[in-house]
C-alpha cells in the first residue's frame, strides 16, 4: 500500500507531455490528473517491491544483487526516488535512484536507472532534478556521484562538473 | 567520557615506534602499554570535542563549517575514526576520518585529516587502513572518496584506483 499512500497523499505527478517544463508546473497538476491519464509519478516512498527494482536492473543489464542487501540499502539511504507510470488503476516501476549523505554537507547519489522503453524522454533529467531539488531542500550542498564514461554527459548537462579543481573519484574493492 | 571509555573498553592502541607494523600485532599492544608511553591511539568513538576537530581541521587550513552542521554529519556518518597522541593523561587530536554509507554496498570517505605536526610518519596510512578494515567488517565492499589531486598517490598506495573503467567522479553545486 506504500505506493499508492504515496500517491494519493503526496505525490509529485508529471504528464508525461509535460515533462519537459518546469517542476512547479507539473507537480500542480497532480490532482487535475483523469484516472485514464497515462502519468508519470515520482515518489520517495521507500515501500518498493523488491523484484519490480530487480525487473528494471535486470532491464539496463545490471548484475544482479542480493535482495535483502538492495533492501538494506534503500532502508539506509538518505533519499529514495522512484519513478511510475500509471494508467489507470495499473502502475509500472521505470525509474530510480537514491542517495547516501551525511544529512549535514554532503550527498552521493547512487543507482540510477531509467527503464529502456523510457529512456530519451527526458525521464532521467526529471528524476535528477526531483532528486536534486529533494537534496537542495535538506540543505545538502555537495551533491556527488560517480558517472559511468557514457553517461558523464547526460549529468554534465544537469550542472554536474567532472574533476572539479582535479579532484578524482577513487575506489577501493576487496582483493 | 566518551574518550576514554573508547580508550580503555575498546580501544585500538599503536605505539607510534610500531605503526608500520601488522594491525593485528599494533592492537595486541592495547593492553601493555605503560601510562608514561607516548601512544597513538585509534577510536570509533563520535563523542569528539567539535573545538578540538575544528583546531585539526584551522591546522591543515580548511575553511571553517557551522559546528552544528559538523555534528549533525557526525552523528550521520556511518563510521567516524579519530586518531588520539597519548601521553600519560593528556590526550590530543591528531587525525580524524569519516565515511558514509547505504550500510549495504557502498560508503564514500570524507575530512580525512592528519595534524601537519603529526605527517609523513605513516599515521594517514594507519588511519585509513583502519577506516577500511572497519567498512570491510560491515561486509562494505565499495569504498570510494573524492581525492583532492595532491593526495591522489597517497591514496593510490593504499589500493585506491583512480577513475576505475572510466567511472568519473562529479560534483554539483548550488548556483
Amino acid at each position: 500500500m506504500g505506493f499508492w499512500k504515496s500517491l494519493f497523499s503526496n505525490p509529485d505527478t508529471v504528464s508525461s507531455s509535460e515533462k519537459t517544463k518546469k517542476e512547479e508546473e507539473t507537480l500542480d497538476r497532480r490532482i487535475g490528473a483523469r484516472a485514464d491519464e497515462n502519468r508519470i509519478v515520482l515518489s520517495t516512498d521507500r515501500e518498493i517491491d523488491l523484484y519490480d527494482l530487480e525487473q528494471l536492473c535486470d532491464a539496463v543489464g545490471w548484475s544482479r544483487r542480493p535482495l535483502h542487501k538492495v533492501n538494506k540499502a534503500i532502508q539506509h539511504s538518505f533519499i529514495v526516488v522512484s519513478m511510475w507510470e500509471v494508467r489507470g488503476a495499473s502502475k509500472r516501476l521505470i525509474g530510480f535512484a537514491r542517495a547516501t549523505s551525511d544529512c549535514a554537507f554532503n550527498a552521493t547519489i547512487w543507482d540510477v536507472v531509467i527503464h529502456p522503453d523510457s529512456q530519451s524522454k527526458g525521464l532521467g533529467k526529471a528524476l535528477m532534478k526531483y532528486l536534486i531539488k529533494k537534496l537542495r531542500r535538506e540543505d545538502i550542498s555537495n551533491i556527488t556521484l560517480f558517472a559511468d564514461a557514457q553517461v558523464v554527459e547526460f549529468y554534465q548537462r544537469l550542472g554536474f562538473i567532472e574533476d572539479p579543481e582535479g579532484i578524482k573519484g577513487m575506489f577501493w574493492y576487496p582483493d
